[in-house]
């Protein structure tokens, strides 16, 4: 993983163990690398329930309780799968925050309006669900990490709040 | 990660599409880095289903299925757990392997008995669950990269038998 991305968890283990916040992630696009920039922080069993990598839609339903409607209506990779992602890692998970993360990392997997490098983010509190949208460029491996990086970001910019 | 972990989830990949398999992972102390491993690989998701990152007891128990007896009577880094992780994986994320990790990554988290870098894998097949252990050497970060290593290892070794 980049630098940025392990500054990035150290920071958000900090900010959260102040605060006294649990973590749990529902990852699809990242594949379980928010996961593992979290963990690679000591202590981080303190603050990090654990996730999901739903790389799938049927373990998005299973699992994390996206709905099937939702899937066939918006896609995968949509700002309202996201938010149901993130929603469902902190409520089945039992976290204070959850963090979903879907988009196409291909090289496969574009369609018609939906190209490689598009990613959705979403983050749900106690108190709303805030979703991010980004198209980002690069080969698979850049565009995991660049939603990864944007992902703790835009938590780091919030937590603060919660 | 390594670029040994990486080759590996390479020719994971590969023999996996060649037999139609498909895997579900279940991370304690890997923290995601397997299913980041995995998904790094263009295509990844036609065998890769998803997985749990179960770094709480609380998400051994409730999304992997691990018995509380389990983890009481021996801990949650113990063959025990491990294999019933692995199970759950399978069985719970519906894929026809399951590749379970636990152990202790450091630098906390020892207890008598159990030191840092002990680590159990294990993987469970239509037949049968298969248990590893070792004792690694090295930081928290090496440690969780020798584990996904020995654990894609163990799995390539048997998955032409699968």
């Amino acid at each position: 993983m980049s630098q940025e991305l392990l500054e990035l968890a150290l920071e958000l283990g900090c900010r959260l163990r102040c605060r006294g916040l649990t973590i749990a992630t529902a990852e699809s696009c990242t594949g379980g690398l928010l996961g593992h920039a979290i963990t690679e922080i000591a202590g981080s069993s303190d603050y990090y329930v654990g996730g999901v990598v739903a790389y799938s839609n049927a373990l998005k339903v299973s699992l994390l309780g996206v709905s099937e409607a939702t899937l066939a209506d918006y896609g995968a990779v949509s700002p309202e799968t996201a938010r149901e992602m993130a929603h469902g890692a902190r409520s089945r998970l039992g976290a204070d925050v959850g963090l979903g993360t879907t988009g196409i990392a291909g090289p496969g997997g574009a369609t018609p309006g939906k190209p490689v490098g598009l990613v959705c983010v979403a983050i749900a509190t106690p108190d709303e669900t805030i979703v991010h949208g980004w198209n980002f460029a690069g080969d698979r491996s850049a565009i995991k990490d660049q939603t990864a990086v944007a992902a703790l970001r835009a938590l780091l910019n919030i937590v603060d709040g919660i």
